[in-house]
């Protein structure tokens, strides 16, 4: 039960998270506001490529800050490494291992630009590479499918993007995390009825917007990894542009929508796939009008603000593929061909 | 015959824009060159988002510039908009209308950025609110599914980036290749056979690699708009990372494996799914290596180097998703529910 109790640590791993890294965060954020830097230059892959997407919203509204996202193999395959003048890079990888993201922070620093990790092995090569390091401290993840790595990159964001800003009352918010992270645990009954409700599954498409663009893409990828169901994520914009023609009775919708700056779009293309497609919708909310447009709705406990949801909400969809994996007769713990560092550059 | 009649189009399209536009990209490169950018911040979406990581490539290849992807979102949704100081932004978009580009690049301008479009509109409201505009002038595209727009775009992406090298051997190069996309077109037997064998498909994955990522990306698309064919793009790093565990027997592999510095990789994750998933492999190559584990090749003829083949393999893709279309027998021409211009911010 490996892949299981990682769920259940979480909120401990992030309570940990914000506490012991707090000083060496304040420290990184004192030496980055003495740097001259326009924009971040982020190496991810797989799941960390997905805590990539949430930095890229977060940083933006809270930082101001534009999000590149490498493109490893012109760094390990073409040799035409671009000009990072004016970038902050940062690599983010649980085992710290990954080849992409060690050369492309290793040429950042030849070039002289400042580099940062997030990993959950400082020891790691990626760890020894950057010049600032933030460590994970979520304990060794052994399920191959990442869960607790996945959520403390995204609290280790959240808390160098508020410490960045300056902003007390988005560090008191973060700090209200974990508590809410124990409620969605606590509703693991709910998530395992709606799976049992699904469990014939095989495709779906997973939709979200905004700071869940990256849920969407995190949801997907467990529910491809443990449950082997296709899971193609998108947001709505470039999905109703082309994809939504795959729609029908047959072929579910998911998506997470909470509060927030996007849940009018939201509710507009849930209503629309609802309407036209007659399409069989899952969606993960805490708004009732969302909940009310599902055939499953998934209900998320709290009232996370827009920028901190995704940390809950990747728990809840943790939860919901897990016992889909289980209903599907499925052994969670042991996906088929999956390595969990890829050594592919 | 729309669909159809706009692939048979493309040679010329290509071919007339090479001709046509050499003279204002020539002014809009000597005006570049005395503006002060480290990097280039895109807005683009569907189709055109794909031209998108191709410029990534070719202008990280050519040019060594970096790429950030805009989220728009921020734009329109968040009102948080990132500082863009150090940027050159590009809009890229065939209609000229889609609101999110149009945000994008007026939010550049307002903060005295330079602004660059690529439209097959030039008098739409992205071709007036860029400084520079690129006019595809592909003629009208009636079609919902976009293929010479796509094919147009990605020649004007490499037609700058030549210009801004000052490269002349690889503006020379890039003039070979409307005769190239020729020869492609007159395979359509070879195509239409190989689709002809992969009739039942209902879902794949699709693998691409360096510039051939765009090319993943784009049959996919084509894929899924023409033949309602569930189809996943993956670089092989992310897809061997979780997504291999969906492959067996039953789950064809697409990939798109050129010559070039990739092809190693590539032919390692083939060898690897071939052996170990037993997967059944379409491959579109003019490597013999590559085509020989495929249980359905697809030949490209020419030898276009690794930067331009993602505009002569894309007509390759087109064709294969046009006759798997009609042999599935559905319409090409009209497909479900999708809208030509994408209207949601």
């Amino acid at each position: 039960m490996t892949l299981r109790s990682e769920i259940l640590e979480q909120p401990e791993v992030i309570r940990g998270l914000l506490e012991r890294e707090r000083s060496n965060l304040e420290s990184i954020v004192r030496a980055l506001k003495g740097m001259d830097f326009q924009y971040v230059y982020l190496a991810a892959r797989g799941t960390s490529d997905n805590a990539g997407r949430y930095a890229e919203y977060v940083f933006g509204s809270l930082n101001h800050l534009p999000f590149a996202l490498a493109t490893p193999s012109l760094f390990t395959r073409y040799h035409q490494v671009p000009r990072l003048e004016g970038a902050l890079a940062l690599g983010i990888s649980q085992s710290g291992q990954s080849p992409d993201v060690v050369a492309v922070l290793a040429e950042a620093r030849r070039q002289g630009r400042p580099t940062l990790a997030i990993t959950n092995r400082p020891d790691s090569p990626i760890g020894r590479t950057a010049d600032f390091v933030i460590n994970l401290g979520a304990g060794e993840e052994r399920a191959v499918a990442a869960t607790k790595t996945y959520t403390a990159s995204l609290a280790a964001v959240a808390l160098l993007a508020a410490l960045l800003s300056g902003d007390q009352s988005a560090l008191d918010r973060l700090g209200a995390i974990p508590g809410e992270v124990d409620q969605v645990l606590s509703r693991e009954a709910h998530y395992r009825e709606a799976a049992q409700r699904m469990a014939s599954m095989e495709r779906c498409v997973v939709l979200g917007r905004g700071y869940h663009y990256a849920t969407a893409f995190e949801w997907a990828l467990k529910m491809k990894e443990m449950a082997y169901v296709l899971a193609d994520p998108y947001s709505p914009a470039d999905f109703m542009h082309g994809p939504v023609a795959l729609i029908d009775r047959t072929f579910p919708v998911l998506a997470v929508a909470t509060r927030g700056d996007v849940m009018d779009s939201m509710l507009e293309v849930l209503e629309s796939v609802q309407r036209d497609q007659q399409a069989r919708l899952v969606v993960l909310s805490d708004d009732p009008r969302a909940l009310r447009l599902a055939e499953v709705p998934l209900e998320l406990p709290g009232a996370a603000p827009e920028w901190l949801a995704p940390i809950v909400a990747a728990v809840a969809g943790q939860l919901f593929s897990y016992h889909l994996t289980l209903e599907k007769g499925l052994n969670p713990e042991t996906p088929r061909s999956i390595h969990k560092v890829t050594e592919t550059e």
